[in-house]
Formats: C-alpha cells, sequence, structure tokens
C-alpha cells in the first residue's frame, strides 16, 4: 500500500502549481560569481538600450524622477552629449528603454543598467540561471538617486576601469561566493536584507579581501576598494535582488501558478508577473510611500514608489521580515508592532516558509516566500515593500524612507488573467 | 534664580555617588590602541605570575577545571616542561597566581595571561585606563577552554611571534579602532557582546585590513591572519570584556559607591567589588551554569561558573540585552521571554542606561549601567550571565552554553561592608 501512496500523493503535490513553485524557490540556491559588464551577461543588451525599473516604459509616459536617472545613465554610455541631447534622442527613439527584468536584470531605485555599466552577477546553482544588478554607488549623490553630475559620472567610470574589474577577479579568485549562506547570517545580524544591508557589506567584504590578495591587486587599490565599500552601508543589496529574482524566476511558466514571479515599479506605474503567465506584466498606476521625511520637504513632494527592490520582500525579505532590523524600524517610520503586522501580513499570503532563511526575532520562523495573488485579493492583504522616497522632481533625490504596497489591482488583474487562461 | 538653582543641582548630583559613577559610566570611551605583551602593559606582572579569572586563589583551593588552563599556561610560558611539573611549582609557590583583574586584566572562561602573552590592550580615552585581554584562541580546543595540547600551544606561539605584532602594527597604522562605535552598532546587529560577536568580529576585520595593508604586511600573513579571524567568531570579545572593565573601573574608588565595579568566578568561587570598596574582593562559593548540554554529558558534570567575562553583563552586556541577540537564545537555552526577563531584571537593579550602547530590539532603550548592589539585595533581582559551561574534570572542555548567576552572598557581603564603613 505504502509503495504506491507515496509516488501517487508525490505526483499530486508536484501537480499542485505553487507548491510545485514553493520547492523550486526552496532549492534555489545564488551564488555571486562576478562582477562583468552588462553586455557580456545580459540577454538582449544593445549599445542604445537603458533598462530600468519594471514595468516597461515609454519615455512619453515616465515620471521625471524616472527620466533624471536615465538621463545620467545615457550621458555615462557616452549615448548623448548633454541632458538636452538625451532627451531628444529618448523622445525620437535613438536611445531605447526596456524593464531590466526583462532581461535578466534588477534595477533598485532610480538606477539603470547600460551595455557597458559593470553588473553584478548572481547564479542559481540550482538550475544555471543568472540576474544581475548594478554596483551599488553608496550614499549621497548617485545615479541610482537620479543624480549625474561630474562626481557621480566619474564614480560609474572608476567602478568600470578599475574597481568592478578586481572585484571580479577576486570573487573568481575564492571560487564564487554563496550568498544563501551569507544572507541566512545576515538575517540573524539585523539586516532585512532590502534597505538595511550592514551585516551582509560587512560579511562580503570579509570573504572578498582574501580573493584582494589573491589577485595581488596593489595596495593602493585595494585600499580605495575597501574605503568605498567601508563607506557604503547598502552594498550587498546589489547581491541581495539578483538573489531574490532568481527565486522567484524558479516558478516562471509554472502552468496555473498563481505566485508572484516579477515585480518592480517605475516611479509611475507598479507592475507584476505571475509563474503561470510568464511575461505578461499586470500594471497600474503606482502607490506614494509614506514615512519618514527629511526636513524641508512634504508627502506632495514624493514621487510614487520606484525600483525593482520591490522584489526583495516579494521573496520574502525587506518588510516581510522587517523584525529582522529592529534597527531600521525609526528609519522608515515602522514601529516594533508595525514590523510584526508587516511580517504576519506576509505570512498570511505566502504559500511556505524557506527553510534556510530564519528569522531569530520571529522564533527562527523561516521567511515568508511565495506571495500568491490568489490569497492577496482573497483577504485583501498586501505585501508591504520598506523603500527610499524619491522626490517628484529630478535632481532632488532622495527625501525621506517609508513603506509602500503594490496597488491591488495588479493582483486583481494577474487573478482574472490566471482564471480567463 | 535660576543661575544659583543649576549649580547646586549639579553638586547636589554628583555628591550621590552612584551618581556621579554613573555618569563616569557614560564618559568611559574604549579604543582598542594594540596588542602587546603582558608584561609591557600590565602593572604588577611577573615572569613566574599567572593571571586568571578573579577572584584570587590559591592553587589548593582551585577546582580542576581552572587548574587545567593553569598547567597549560605554565607550559606556554616555559615555566615547567611537563604537567607534572607545572603542578609542582604551582603548589611549592614557584609558580604565583593572581586575579587578572588585580593588574587591570580581563580573563575570560579558562583562560589565563602570562608575562610573554600578547594581549589586547584596550584604552579609555576619558581617563587614560588600559585594560586588557588576552587574545581570543576561536572553537575547539584551546587554553580558554582548558586544553594544553601540541596544537593549542603552537597556536599561542603563532600569536606571539606573528600574529599579535602584525595585528598590533595594523591597529597603530589605523591611529587605533573606536570600540564604544564598533559596540554601539554590533547591539543593531545580532550581538549582545559576550557569547554572540559574529557581528563586531566582522567589523574589527574590516577595519584591520586597511592597517594590514599599510604596514606592508605579506600576502600569506594577511591571509593566515584573516583566515583564522574568519573561523573564530568570538574574536571582538577579548576587546568587549577590556573595555567593559573600564567602564566598571570608573566607579572604582568613589565612596560609598555601591556600584559593582569588578567581577569574576574562578571556576569555585565567585566575588566582586564595589567601588566605594576597592580592592575588597567579596566572595562566595559559585553557581553552577544551566542550559543546554552536549551529547553523552549531564548537569552533574558542569562545573562552577569560570570567567572574568561577567564584567559583560555587568557593564550592561550580555544576557543583560539578550533581546539584542535573538539567535543567541537558543544556544543557551533561553526563549524570547527569558531574554527579556533578564533585561527587565537589569534594569530594575541599575542606576541608569547608556545613551551611547541602544538596542534597537527593546525599542532603543539604552543598555542598563551601574549594577547598584544595594538594589540587587533589596530587590533579590540577581544578574544574569550567559556563560560557556566547562566540565568539573580539566582536559574535558566545554560541554554547553547555558546562564548562570552570582551568588547573593557576594552582593549581601558588600553592602554589610559598605554599611560598615
Amino acid at each position: 500500500m505504502n509503495t504506491r501512496a507515496v509516488p501517487i500523493w508525490g505526483f499530486e503535490i508536484m501537480n499542485d502549481p505553487n507548491t510545485l513553485a514553493r520547492e523550486r524557490m526552496i532549492a534555489s540556491h545564488p551564488w555571486l560569481v562576478g562582477v562583468r559588464p552588462a553586455a557580456e551577461v545580459m540577454p538582449g543588451m544593445q549599445p542604445n538600450l537603458i533598462l530600468h525599473a519594471a514595468p516597461p516604459a515609454r519615455w512619453g509616459d515616465m515620471g521625471d524622477l524616472m527620466r533624471g536617472g536615465l538621463i545620467g545613465a545615457a550621458l555615462y554610455e557616452g549615448l548623448a552629449r548633454t541632458p538636452e541631447e538625451a532627451a531628444e534622442k529618448a523622445q525620437s527613439g535613438a536611445i531605447t528603454f526596456d524593464a531590466a527584468q526583462n532581461h535578466g536584470g534588477v534595477a533598485g531605485g532610480v538606477g539603470s543598467i547600460t551595455a557597458s555599466m559593470p553588473v553584478m552577477v548572481v547564479e542559481d546553482r540550482s538550475n544555471g540561471n543568472i540576474a544581475t544588478h548594478f554596483v551599488m554607488e553608496g550614499l549621497g549623490r548617485t545615479l541610482v538617486s537620479g543624480f549625474y553630475d561630474h562626481a557621480v559620472l566619474d564614480r560609474l567610470r572608476w567602478f568600470r576601469d578599475s574597481f568592478a574589474p578586481t572585484l571580479d577577479a577576486a570573487i573568481r579568485a575564492v571560487g564564487g561566493i554563496d550568498l544563501r549562506e551569507m544572507m541566512a547570517e545576515a538575517l540573524c545580524r539585523g539586516d532585512e536584507l532590502h534597505n538595511r544591508n550592514r551585516a551582509g557589506t560587512s560579511m562580503l567584504i570579509n570573504a572578498i579581501v582574501p580573493g584582494l590578495i589573491d589577485i595581488g591587486a596593489p595596495g593602493p587599490d585595494i585600499k580605495r576598494a575597501l574605503a568605498f565599500l567601508a563607506g557604503n552601508p547598502q552594498f550587498f543589496v546589489g547581491c541581495v535582488l539578483p538573489a531574490a529574482a532568481l527565486m522567484l524566476r524558479t516558478a516562471r511558466g509554472i502552468p496555473g501558478c498563481s505566485i508572484v514571479t516579477a515585480i518592480g515599479a517605475n516611479g509611475k506605474d507598479c507592475g507584476l508577473q505571475v509563474g503561470g503567465l510568464p511575461g505578461r506584466w499586470f500594471v497600474a498606476l503606482g502607490d506614494v510611500p509614506k514615512g519618514v521625511l527629511q526636513e524641508g520637504v512634504t508627502q506632495a513632494d514624493v514621487a510614487p514608489g520606484c525600483g525593482d527592490s520591490f522584489v526583495g520582500e516579494l521573496c520574502g525579505f525587506g518588510a516581510s521580515v522587517l523584525p529582522a532590523a529592529p534597527a531600521l524600524g525609526p528609519v522608515i517610520g515602522a514601529s516594533l508592532e508595525d514590523g510584526l503586522r508587516f511580517a504576519h501580513g506576509a505570512y498570511s499570503v505566502t504559500v511556505g516558509e524557506h527553510p534556510h532563511y530564519k528569522v531569530p526575532a520571529l522564533g527562527f520562523r523561516g521567511t515568508p516566500i511565495g506571495f500568491d495573488a490568489r490569497k492577496v485579493v482573497a483577504t485583501g492583504t498586501l505585501p508591504v515593500i520598506d523603500i527610499a522616497m524619491g522626490h517628484r522632481m529630478p535632481g532632488m533625490g532622495m527625501i525621506g524612507m517609508g513603506v509602500v504596497s503594490p496597488p491591488m489591482q495588479c493582483f486583481e488583474q494577474a487573478v482574472r488573467a490566471l482564471d480567463a487562461a
């Protein structure tokens, strides 16, 4: 009896698309394997193509915040010599745009990816998939915040010409870096892995230094790299977000699967995909985050949420496990009770708990994985994203930190489309 | 009115010994300034003197666990060629012993300090005081666990001949390391700074590497040092404990002060000092920790608590703020609720909260500082220490992790002596 019952039971389980998705998500095993030029590792990359946070958008439809970042990217890539020329070429179609997630990439904030730009390369060793993210620039004036002055562009050129090739060689020298192990430990060290990545960054530096020694990097290069990393507590998020995207991607293409497999907000719209309908973005007007504003600005100045980093929460990190990072609470305007509420909300609309990513502050519960669009719609419980808040106007940068949710309409559209399929 | 009222109020405050102690404890600002041979930096160090966890004890009165560690120290220092010879010389007085805290040192666990042994040197920049701790050896067979086989002694010689001088030069090259800043951040990264120091160790490595580059340390030396540190998640406690001892020491010698300024347990007795009676140890039989035992041992095998690391909790770290380190709970057999109970107990018998050391998980409350012996006696609430549990027999090492409290008799003796003074 038993010998028959077990395979039948197993077969039935695996016939349930969301259960299959959950098992694949758990198996996903991200490794940081290098830092390479985008054109080398991202499918469909073109010299005049600039990738941004999802969903895809045309220049004429984009918000000012995102446009600022894209102009900076065009200047960096040499696609235009002035902001005006960049805007003209964007309007005419001489410069083209697409969502980074359509090319295996993730673009946090207002950041963008061009052909020559180095990207963190993360490999899912459960299936060989690759995901990428641009190199995080640090605090202050950055392209990821929509700035593109000389200092910003100089830093990006230093990435391309020196820092990224050195980092790439060091990562290869140590045989790649097991991000699953590092992210699991970071959740025990006060990181929620979206807007707090201090412990993860510290561990990543520890892991890279022996590689820097092995490749014989000159002392001044090592010191400049380490000084840069020491002032860049969010550096590790450039590894976390591709890892998150790879976990979500395992569910892509499973017929009938209602789990969110891609998500982003471009400063105007928010869009998501579900596993059963690969490639279809379900889009609605994005909401405006609320939280802690800097002096001199008001809520009316805040742009709708922007960035592909929504994938972090939808993979079970970030605000989905905010109690892991109690130090982040006041930064985003969330109390300890808010954090528990966000986490319990996430558990109520997901399909499992991750056995590798445990949250000690939640009694070692695994992170909530597999956000089920059907459960979101049925319960009315939306995922919560902790997020940097950008000013509506370009060149004003980040003006606060808070939380936002993707609009319910995205989930409703996805469920209707799944029902129709 | 106001101009008179303020100084009078200030004068009265500073006339209260425990309030004065609290202000001095808050001002204490520890920096790691080097790694030097004990004889060079510890007052009263002698070639045939071995320092151990307080209170002071004679060889004939010591427990087997502590004796094992002291024999290992004698062999390392070349004071004896065999364990038998070490025991004979200890018995005869040819080798002498004292509490490390009587010489400005701290000796965690069964660890000990000899004249040639390198020690972490921490300076209190509020007053120029120095405190030290031996270099933490890592996991497994170590002198701090009472082992003294060839591998243990070889590692200590590598410390003395290579690792410590290199580390010392690197620390000096970076101008010393601000431990207050690092410990404050570690409390936001899941360390309670006694038995969990993973984040602190990671940050310390980050801070030291630029110094290693600056001094031109050879690549293989750097890699060996980093590989050793990477496998040594408790390394940072060798900085924390001197910092804690320095904070407590600020209250030493304040007439009438009932705050604990020194404390330790030597595997048999527990002893403490209070600020108003400097140099007097109040001693009682130490209690046996309880917690999580390794397989194959029973509670009857566990030795009474051993180590000067009690100073960590008495300075407001460790189990006094266990909620800072939720990942440590199961390791020592404490639930999240136990952690809150330990912390609330600590707040109930201390005289203030530290403005630099904040615990996000406790709503950013400052660490509880200034354990008042009078409050302990009046409320019956003892400090709780999280601690590695040693086997009663030498050579059996650490057999579990748990919690213990110093005996109430120590506090009662101190209060009686203060009353009599």
